[in-house]
């Protein structure tokens, strides 16, 4: 599933997925970057590793190789390092090692990756019989549709998706530790 | 097509669409608003009146009414007030009385609305041969991702969807006037 097409515009050289957006269009990565940094690691009654799991679940609905294997990355570390987790997510979530409110919140990540129509009052009522907040449910549809966007944009962009599954790993303990603040990459490599 | 259901979480009352949910959650609002300032009224080469078309064109593909009928306001509002090219455009946007360059950036976003793994070279020659930019593709591209989130986040959370199709009209005009920066609605209304 991994294409190596040249992107589709002249985004600065070498820089894998995202990050080569970011560095094209510094005014547009801020707030993207922001947000993620919000929804993924700002205070939250949900752990950043459950976050990163409804991101890498999403993206891999949206068949977005880089999103999917870098948010994958990003949860494994926030969980001392360990894929079993999140890949048993990826395969099944309802049957996956984590907790029932988790599994209704990501019920509900998945539909709105269809669309936020799909999302029913049945499917609240569940997250909330599991023991769901209000701020977990808007949480879990926004980090949904974020990644909506995020997937979009890397894939309708072409951009450079590393073949070497090590590098992942990388990026995704660097995600986890450090986050998705600004970068010295995002600098003046726009083109008019 | 505009159901009336009560929100799936406790928004505040009487506030319509997306603002419902900046005003839940303001550490969100923030950057999803200076996202959409930036990509719709942010400095440009495409004018805002064809921005909001590109976002009235895939909010209305996502089948999302609060944000096709507020950002069709919009349109209509830079355009001086009259709906009758962003209607073309929600119609058939390759018959539209817009240039070939839009058009092209158009058949982009389409194709991104559905997946950015749709997006193939030939369309990006396409826009080329009408004069994009790459910057213009770019935020093409980064316009119809943003509305595949914004669209699920007002859909996902079953927000309210005014019936009177004048209160859209004075939304748009308001839209096109003052923009996108945070409101005095971002309160503190956050429930934990």
């Amino acid at each position: 599933m991994i294409s190596d097409p040249v992107a589709h515009i002249s985004l600065p050289e070498g820089l894998p997925g995202i990050t080569s957006g970011f560095a094209f269009r510094p005014e547009t990565a801020k707030p993207m970057r922001e947000l993620a940094e919000v929804l993924l690691r700002g205070a939250n009654t949900l752990t950043s590793a459950e976050r990163e799991m409804i991101a890498t679940l999403v993206s891999d609905r949206n068949d977005c190789h880089f999103c999917q294997a870098s948010h994958r990355a990003a949860a494994a570390h926030h969980l001392g390092g360990t894929y079993e987790v999140v890949d048993a997510v990826k395969r099944d979530f309802q049957s996956a090692p984590v907790s029932p409110k988790l599994k209704a919140l990501m019920a509900i990540a998945v539909k709105v990756q269809e669309s936020g129509r799909q999302v029913h009052t049945s499917d609240i009522e569940r997250a909330r019989a599991a023991g769901a907040s209000d701020t977990e449910i808007h949480d879990a549809v926004l980090i949904a549709a974020a990644f909506c966007m995020f997937n979009r944009y890397v894939d309708g962009l072409a951009t450079l998706t590393p073949r070497d599954e090590g590098l992942y790993d990388q990026m995704g303990q660097r995600m986890a530790r450090d986050g998705y603040a600004r970068r010295d990459t995002d600098a003046t490599h726009r083109t008019p």
